[in-house]
């Protein structure tokens, strides 16, 4: 498969390789984003409130079928149906319950992008730095700089973040095993290892925020995080 | 199964119908509740901001184990494990799914609680009707007629309870069946045609509201709600 990745967003590196199908991944610079999805053909994914169009990444193509698409979700969905013999993404009766996971996810670890955006856009090249800064200061309103809080203010940040963690912890609790739904990885774990890694990117393996996190838990996301290794 | 229910939130009567578990309802009012809890040795389910504890229904006790057990979403965690040859409401592996369900149906749903619960307050006994409003009208800080809005207000209100069931409707649509997991019914949907039976039962089935509610998503939260008839 020819496949076209975010760099942040690993979750569709993951499933591929957690279903086996080979790929190839096109680097692509932020600015660039939009032409490349338009001359490929892959469909914008939301709207902007300018009523502009927004086209993001991931984009697969796969070339066995010619289906070219946009939508992380839609993606892993397409996946599936197409690849049905391989480990599954979805397992039957999944689809709706998973549609729940993902926003209840970001909704408690939305703290977390507070530290890993300035981390992340220190880490882009220079192209893509200037187009992440300006239209991430544009939505935030401050310089890019000043999103992580500082002093005693990240000290209760980064505990809003160990909150969440602790609640995402509860629901995996329920599950009993090492997978939200137990001893086999579905998508919504693919989409907690991918914040992981992208964690683990942004701020470094050395940083004190991944050690913090891999000993949260009782050493839950570190666990976890490490099952998919070898699907990086 | 001697089994004790709340009033209100119906789902461990739907749930001992659908896997077909007779049982016996005791009425119980509201100042009685913690008493009856001590007195059949049911655990309080949560402590209050002054660290008293707090005892809540629905409490079951199963004749033929002799277990009493308060907190629903394990009273039906219970069921499952103890009758496992009837149908089953946490269907494989999904335990962990379910626990991320029930607190982002009640984010997304949460202002419809400001119309039932007055209409609720409205139809209880006497003895009931001054303990609820004192404790409500003290967490609200407002008399308890005050908490539906009124006039172009309770328009707008309503328009977020009709979002919110917008919210559902997208996460059903990717499970696409009636239910939450196809065409089997599971807790989540129980959680949420208790909601809608609260809804009925409170506001009555002649309001604009619930007329309202059927008419919502195509029909679906009809269509959901009239599939659950015979397991009132």
């Amino acid at each position: 498969m020819d496949c076209r990745l975010s760099r942040a967003k690993q979750h569709i590196r993951y499933s591929l390789n957690y279903k086996n199908i080979p790929f190839e991944t096109v680097w692509i610079e932020y600015p660039d984003i939009a032409d490349f999805c338009k001359k490929v053909g892959a469909a914008p994914t939301a709207t902007r409130r300018d009523s502009s169009l927004l086209y993001t990444l991931p984009v697969i193509r796969d070339p066995s079928t010619g289906t070219v698409l946009s939508d992380s979700p839609g993606i892993a969905v397409y996946l599936d149906n197409t690849y049905p013999d391989r480990p599954t993404l979805f397992p039957p009766g999944t689809k709706g319950l998973h549609a729940v996971f993902k926003p209840a996810l970001f909704s408690v670890l939305d703290e977390l992008y507070d530290f890993t955006l300035p981390a992340s856009n220190a880490i882009l090249n220079p192209k893509s730095e200037a187009y992440f800064r300006s239209t991430r200061e544009k939505a935030f309103g401050k310089k890019i700089e000043d999103i992580t809080p500082k002093g005693e203010d990240r000290v209760k940040h980064w505990r809003k973040v160990e909150n969440g963690f602790g609640i995402v912890d509860g629901w995996y609790a329920k599950g009993g095993g090492t997978y939200i739904m137990g001893d086999v990885p579905c998508f919504a774990d693919i989409e907690i290892i991918s914040w992981l890694q992208y964690v683990k990117v942004t701020l470094g393996e050395d940083s004190q925020e991944w050690k913090d996190i891999r000993s949260w838990n009782n050493g839950r996301w570190a666990k976890l995080f490490d099952s998919f290794v070898k699907y990086e």
